[in-house]
């Protein structure tokens, strides 16, 4: 009971400065209520953030950076800074390096993610953003490929309209900020479910998550992810998965998977992805993020 | 290990009169292999099959109905009725009542699964064929629109593209062969995992089964489910399931759902219903079905 009390006074208590990794489905609100934009600014400082974007897999990064730029300086961001990384070697441009030590907030648009990997894999660029986003000295935000990137495991790409299968789904390596998930995105949007499926049944030691699009998992850095927007982020967790019969089929076969839980949460839900668990809310009405809005 | 041989030995044995209920995901072959229309036949009795054709689902029937004729007579089907009913009134005619006492085999076509329930629903001719089925004197098949009547509650419609939301399906009556499950079909094709588990969420009751083309699960009267062709069966168990708001939000509000289990079941694979678990299979291959091919 008083641990009940002490639960819901943290919640209630305002954490602008905390921060957080935002994996978004694609497509957010950037016009009207932009709920989700503007919990990554909160999260990011507020008045005081100092925001990065990085375009860098998009096709055209001045035009989608300029429009973030936009957005979070209509926000009231104390400083915002577009690093239009189109070269592997400007990862060691000294300006971006220094940037990365004060920053507050890094806002990873949408494109293609390989193109994202191939630019900032492996690079020492790379390298400080994950230190500060582990250290929790910034948070990090990804949209649509900005967010497939999160994990080790990448879906590249795929299809849809068919049960899961080998081919189905592309993978490729991430840039691992958040290794133990795999993310799919645009999700019940574009019926990726089977794809998602498909490459949870390859790799049974992570955990998938689907994010539909103007929808956001917030992970915090104690491995509780939070639920804001409008859509719904799912949750496939091979942890009792008992078969598959996915490493012995043709590429185009159907695939066995039996025992995977899923779950479907909306605005306000909480999953432990630690404890594999879903965390009941306090009360009738769901625990919002108190900073989101 | 005694009890391991026993079920071998009674796998193997041939049981070519074996009733079931083929619940088929649409599209089946009906040129090349023809398996699942094969097993249709072998289980009704194979050169001594009496099979009566219901196309009621189907604008077409004449036209559906006689394809399928063509199919059955082919293999050698003993005698093959088109009971063409397009008026309830028909379902008190006489020479339908008796075929249905001697048939040994009744497949419903695709078509409009509402239609064909406007026609069959609370009628002497569905009881009969509901006796005939439960008391296992013969096999009964349904493909696309013929499949969703099988439950208790049917799909009569719905959606794809979205997270589980209330007006994603469209709920109705169906004929209830197999009160226990909510059927659905063109399953992955159609991408219609989000609405099957919208309907299981407001029936946590029943058991989701999604059934994609050229896919049969067959059910046996022991509650066990084998999945035939060359597609998978989805199986959604709410049974865990400890949370959904769906009576509570807006028709189009995305649904919070936890601890949905979910099995991806390819060809050979077996469920027993009942005791919501995976049979499984035997030795290296997967456990076939003997009578089909």
């Amino acid at each position: 009971m008083l641990q009940l009390e002490v639960q819901v006074q943290e919640q209630r208590k305002p954490q602008p400065m905390k921060t957080a990794v935002m994996v978004i489905g694609g497509a957010e609100d950037k016009v009207h209520g932009r709920e989700i934009l503007h919990a990554f600014f909160n999260r990011s400082g507020g008045s005081d953030a100092q925001i990065a974007i990085i375009p860098s897999a998009s096709r055209e990064p001045a035009i989608i950076g300029e429009r973030y730029r936009s957005i979070f300086q209509d926000m009231g961001a104390k400083r915002i800074e577009l690093l239009d990384i189109r070269d592997r070697v400007q990862c060691e441009e000294p300006a971006y390096h220094e940037f990365l030590e004060v920053c507050t907030g890094v806002f990873m648009t949408g494109g293609d993610q390989l193109r994202l990997c191939g630019l900032l894999a492996d690079t020492p660029f790379m390298e400080k953003l994950r230190l500060g986003v582990w250290q929790g000295r910034l948070t990090l935000a990804g949209t649509s490929a900005g967010a497939a990137v999160m994990g080790h495991h990448m879906i590249a790409g795929g299809g849809s309209g068919e049960c899961p299968n080998r081919s189905l789904v592309d993978m490729a390596t991430g840039l691992g900020f958040l290794p133990e998930v795999i993310v799919d995105q645009h999700f019940h949007n574009r019926n990726r479910m089977a794809r998602l499926m498909s490459a949870v049944s390859a790799h049974p030691d992570r955990l998938g998550i689907g994010i539909d699009e103007d929808t956001c998992a917030l992970f915090e850095g104690d491995g509780i992810i939070q639920v804001l927007g409008k859509g719904t982020v799912t949750i496939v967790d091979p942890a009792e998965m008992s078969y598959t019969n996915q490493p012995y089929v043709g590429a185009t076969d159907p695939i066995s998977i039996y025992n995977l839980r899923v779950h479907i949460l909306s605005y306000g839900d909480r999953y432990d992805m630690r404890q594999r668990k879903i965390i009941p809310s306090l009360g009738e009405g769901c625990v919002t993020d108190q900073t989101g809005t």
